[in-house]
């Protein structure tokens, strides 16, 4: 039988992920059966996510298991094909293993057209991703023209398709980021007007004011922590948090703290609402159109970090913690 | 020209408020003018977000003025009047000042009718109280037959209707109250499935989890703090939380911290929400008609702490921090 490289789960993460939490191993690659098809992976994605998943604690998705592959969104080609509908070469996206190969069945795939888009993109704005963003901003944040639009991990895959959605519907787009590279980028590229680089800002809620001089009417959330503190000073009226992401606390290992919200929803007639992109699994059709539209119109750019070898997927994921990466973070095989 | 006792801020609380944050002194009654009446207080009510316009910090309505009379819900009867629409013997309630007699104008009064319920009733059941627990619980709280409603302050004067609105709506409800003789008063006189004493329980999380084996779908928070804390253990798959009042954080002097909401929203894809009664001025009537007909089908009861006195207005005020209150708390003259 022929074997693969795999990369599973060796230990469950105290705080913060290291390399030492995953090993590599090789697994068989089982024999191909009716319905079911070969494929070699492409472009592998690394998201924040994923970490909920590596601790036993009960989430929206079950934990991975201890030294069991890890799986992601996954890019991958067809090799072999015992499936009429997926013949060798056509290209597919899915949750699927960290394994160089792997045999799957067809039910949780989705073909991709390497003509229409590049194939990463798939991962990307045309993904997971811009589905976040997209029902994030549309369905929570409920924008109206003229609002104000502050986002976290602006930078970030989710945060850069977010701002860049806030223009097209006509919004004041501020961003938060980690550096001045990005503070620049989000500006100059993705069109945001005002960006904040929170690690050389001192008083973050007085940047935040600065910023959005007519307070903030939408927080679109990818960090969590005191960068949110320091928003829910600057809420308006009738304001809406939405709750993408905390990546700042995801490593805690205890529930962490944060200034008491309750007291600035009442004052501000304010609310918070968390999401997963699985709670609008029926409009997603009607998202990637969308989606697809604005890119094709060139209303939509996007950025990826792309990690080069199977070998680099734990390192591309660390790298997420740190603020590595701009835009999508994906591992190319 | 006629004197009145007058109520005045003499300082703003740090902290806890104290009776010497408070001052009597007599202030001129106002010579009547065309449009206007002279009232004579006969109930006051005080109630906790009172706490809030006693600092300066912004807030949803501005603060008091030192020096200056304070003012709540009050229901007093017209002595002298020169407003063809409301004559001598008229009951009102209205936003007034903490004074025995006033003249005010008659645009922010309204009517109220001694027949039709108890007068003190305007000030809670048949009003703010009793709009804020059925506009927070129905139109935030979004209840469906059959879902676990969790209540805090639920002896309190919004909580205790709350919890009935409830039942009535066909949810089975718990509340948490700091008592035991509260305890016992929300089951066997308001019809609450299950209630806690947060005083006497050590692990407030596990207390919660096992009166709401279900999970807690709608969370209509009264008190903010530890005991928010514990509840988001306990949240469903998109619960709501009605934040309604934070009571034991009103007094702190810096915010205050909770455990970070965000990664429960997250997880849970849930929401929170703050309001005040005026978010929804356009629905009183509707509120009023449906309360008043719950009332007079004996489908809802209510409970009042009264105090006997205009100089132990101070006092009833301060006895709320401490929970010296079952239902609606009211000062009559």
């Amino acid at each position: 039988m022929k074997q693969t490289r795999t990369i599973v789960l060796k230990s469950r993460p105290k705080g913060k992920p290291e390399l030492t939490d995953f090993e590599f191993s090789t697994s068989e690659i089982n024999e191909l059966k009716e319905g079911e098809v070969l494929l070699s992976t492409k472009y592998v994605s690394v998201d924040p996510y994923l970490r909920g998943r590596m601790s036993d604690a009960p989430s929206y998705i079950p934990p991975f298991e201890l030294n069991k592959p890890l799986a992601s969104g996954i890019i991958a080609e067809v090799l072999e094909s015992k499936s009429s509908d997926f013949p060798a070469g056509t290209y597919v996206v899915g949750m699927l293993q960290w394994k160089e190969k792997q045999v799957a069945k067809t039910d949780g795939l989705l073909k991709v057209d390497p003509d229409k888009a590049p194939l990463s993109a798939y991962l990307g704005i045309l993904g997971m991703t811009g589905l976040t963003a997209y029902f994030g901003l549309t369905e929570i944040g409920k924008p109206k023209k003229g609002e104000t639009l502050l986002v976290t991990g602006a930078a970030g895959a989710v945060g850069s398709v977010v701002g860049q959605i806030g223009k097209i519907l006509g919004l004041k787009v501020v961003g938060i980021a980690g550096t001045d590279e990005k503070v620049k980028m989000l500006k100059s590229e993705f069109g945001f007007d005002q960006a904040i680089n929170y690690k050389t800002t001192e008083n973050m809620s007085e940047s935040i004011a600065n910023a959005c001089p007519e307070g903030v009417d939408i927080y679109f959330d990818n960090v969590g922590g005191e960068i949110s503190d320091a928003a829910l000073f600057n809420i308006n009226k009738f304001s809406r948090t939405v709750n993408c992401g905390a990546i700042s606390v995801y490593n805690n290992t205890t529930p962490p703290k944060s200034i008491s919200v309750h007291p600035f929803l009442i004052k501000k007639s304010s609310s918070m609402q968390g999401f997963v992109i699985s709670d609008f699994t029926d409009k997603h059709p009607e998202g990637m159109k969308q989606l697809t539209e604005w890119l094709s119109q060139d209303k939509l750019k996007y950025t990826e970090t792309i990690r080069d070898g199977f070998e680099m997927i734990p390192q591309a994921f660390l790298d997420l913690f740190e603020g590595k990466n701009k835009g999508k973070m994906i591992v190319k095989l």
